[in-house]
């Protein structure tokens, strides 16, 4: 898919910064931590953060069925969710183009309630997979409660875009020649050592997944 | 202002993780580099991410005036505004109390359009000193028409909430025991080596405010 399937889906500003590829898109969906979702709630736009997962061609979010974003979101209306993530600070020559380098998603759709256990199952494991790769068959899995307990919505990656801006600053022809240094600062997310639990029991030991 | 300004501004879930103290607020607005804004389209939410800056009370976005985010806006119809900082994978013992530490705003509000040229040209001030403190003294200056070419929009920090997870995962009573490894794995932004433009002139050095 190269192209936009939607006309509210279609990047407008720097439509060259925009893509439709499923594989960029994808790409960012799964590395960003989190995500932010838009709804309209007694007629005002309210945008909240919460953790995401993809799985297949689906977006999906999860909680508790108390929430008032799930809440909301369950009936159906239409709701945005963008995902960002942060590559670079952009040091122009001028203060005018200064910006940054990131890779975004903006998906619209609707949700659905994951009704069918597999599939929601699967979900869990996906979202305790994100958080850490080896993780799902080290924790204790979900009871019979906390399996009730948790509500999953799913929305559909069709209406959806990616836009990107990588590279150097992009100044002004007769900018080049100024005394002011330009180029990238890289920004990256970084894992820092493990911090223990304080009332964590004697005697376990960091697992092999969590050491690498 | 230790108290919630407006109903719909008010944390409800995990309601102990709320803050109204506009010096917690101001923070994390500072540190984040971006944040998301909502706004209604065409009848639909949109959730898009951008560059924004604080100066004193108000939230400040800017941009083209061929923004559709930004005409949109100028409006005057309701935006909501939200950043998110992770700072923490938790990993509780069991999966379903598996979290993140993040802190987060969220803010209600209508923005009006920055007409005052001192105050636009403060707000394009903190704006690059964001990016890179030392910025604004080193880069060219904004021309007249770079002036004139730049939306700025202004909300006013009153409807408005902060939300902070900090500290170990917090499990069920019944899971301390378990032998699973409990705790938080710390995550940072940090920033890399500058990557100088390819068509830097030579001879100009790192400058010192980067250097550090």
């Amino acid at each position: 898919m190269t192209e936009p399937t939607a006309d509210h889906a279609t990047v407008r500003r720097h439509a060259d910064r925009g893509s439709y590829d499923r594989e960029v898109i994808d790409a960012i969906l799964d590395e960003a931590p989190f995500c932010h979702v838009a709804f309209v709630h007694d007629g005002r736009p309210v945008v909240i953060p919460t953790i995401h997962v993809r799985v297949g061609d689906s977006v999906i979010l999860h909680g508790s069925p108390a929430s008032r974003m799930l809440r909301t979101l369950e009936q159906g209306p239409e709701v945005s969710i963008a995902v960002t993530l942060l590559d670079g600070l952009v040091l122009a020559r001028s203060v005018f183009n200064h910006s940054m380098n990131y890779r975004s998603v903006v998906l619209f759709g609707r949700a659905g309630v994951i009704e069918d256990p597999g599939r929601k199952l699967e979900a869990m494991r996906v979202f305790t997979e994100k958080i850490l790769p080896g993780r799902w068959d080290d924790a204790r899995r979900p009871s019979r409660n906390e399996f009730k307990g948790t509500l999953m919505l799913s929305v559909p990656i069709h209406a959806v875009s990616a836009k990107v801006r990588a590279g150097p600053p992009v100044d002004d022809e007769e900018d080049r020649d100024l005394d002011v240094w330009a180029g990238v600062i890289p920004i990256e997310m970084v894992r820092g050592e493990p911090v223990p639990d304080p009332s964590l029991r004697a005697g376990i030991e960091i697992p092999d997944y969590l050491a690498e």
